[in-house]
């Protein structure tokens, strides 16, 4: 027996995302159902309506926006001649709300990840040679995710990048702040050493 | 710094659902925005919009239904005389779903809860008692679950049942199928010896 259709419907759709199974889905289903008041549900669903047709990637960066370059390069203040690159717009906001950088991003929209058939043509790394090659770009700052497939792209791209006159730098590797050493797997720990500085 | 307005939107309305946090919602959001087609987002805000709009409960039992009253209540096959009391239609449908019980339902919606405010007048008590008192009810089964509340909850009805000519019994409690002795609380097993039944 199945739920009447409307829940079993939004049951399908709940499924749809990321590390939502069939009891999850229900869950929150019947939750939303019990819970939520019409206006409310109808304002979800407004929302998710809303989320395709209103949004859009800035030209330039990568980055979501719903104008027409997204409102970190349109910003004058910034340092346009250096260019962050992160491998997801998630991680762009991370950075971002550090508060520290002022350069502009590079969004890639993933890495390279040969075993699941990401290749170099799959992620935005074509738009970013053509920046750097426009000129006016002092340093290209790899913080692509110190995994494989970060350290695999972030390696390409500096090969790509060695015949360019700007520098290319990454995020430091090393203990987490707060870390344990005990806690730390060993590549971390051997990083830490590596990248040891003067005290 | 904040995601663009259809991304924040979307954001609030998850976080507006059980056990999921900013953290959660923003992962889920960015998702939907980046690998759901448009048709899909469309799909998923429609389905929110007609859960509340289509779906009501069934005057009888409380269950979820489209029509008039719900498929159980209407079925005519089934025994009307025999009625299980369940504190959720999520647990209606965990029932329906052994396919073993032919009688008819009562969903509560929620148990009897002092500490949160719940009081008697807020569940479906009242209807049920209407039901029973309308006659032709031979067997009451009480399915609430076997927490505080639940307990709370059945001998609040068994105590007014008391004067009605109709059975009432609840669920069996003890070890659960598959459980070893060693990881069941020491209440679990408890009532599984005073339950204990002839081998």
């Amino acid at each position: 027996m199945n739920y009447p259709r409307p829940i079993e419907d939004l049951i399908s759709s709940f499924m749809r995302l990321p590390g939502i199974g069939r009891k999850t889905a229900e869950r929150l289903a019947l939750y939303a159902y019990s819970n939520m008041s019409e206006d409310e549900a109808k304002q979800f669903g407004q929302n998710f309506i809303n989320l395709k047709k209103n949004l859009h990637t800035c030209p330039i960066c990568g980055n979501l926006t719903e104008k027409s370059t997204c409102d970190i390069c349109s910003d004058s203040t910034r340092n346009h001649s250096q260019i962050m690159v992160v491998e997801t717009v998630k991680d762009l906001f991370i950075m971002e709300n550090l508060g520290q950088f002022k350069g502009v991003y590079h969004v890639l929209n993933g890495a390279i990840d040969f075993t699941n058939g990401i290749g170099v043509e799959d992620i935005r790394i074509a738009p970013l040679l053509e920046r750097v090659k426009e000129g006016n770009i002092s340093e290209v700052i790899l913080a692509c995710n110190a995994t494989l497939q970060g350290e695999t792209t972030s390696r390409y791209i500096k090969t790509l990048l060695e015949d360019s006159d700007c520098l290319v730098t990454r995020l430091a590797h090393g203990l987490p702040i707060g870390g344990d050493l005990s806690y730390a797997d060993e590549m971390t720990v051997l990083k830490a050493l590596e990248g040891r500085i003067k005290y």
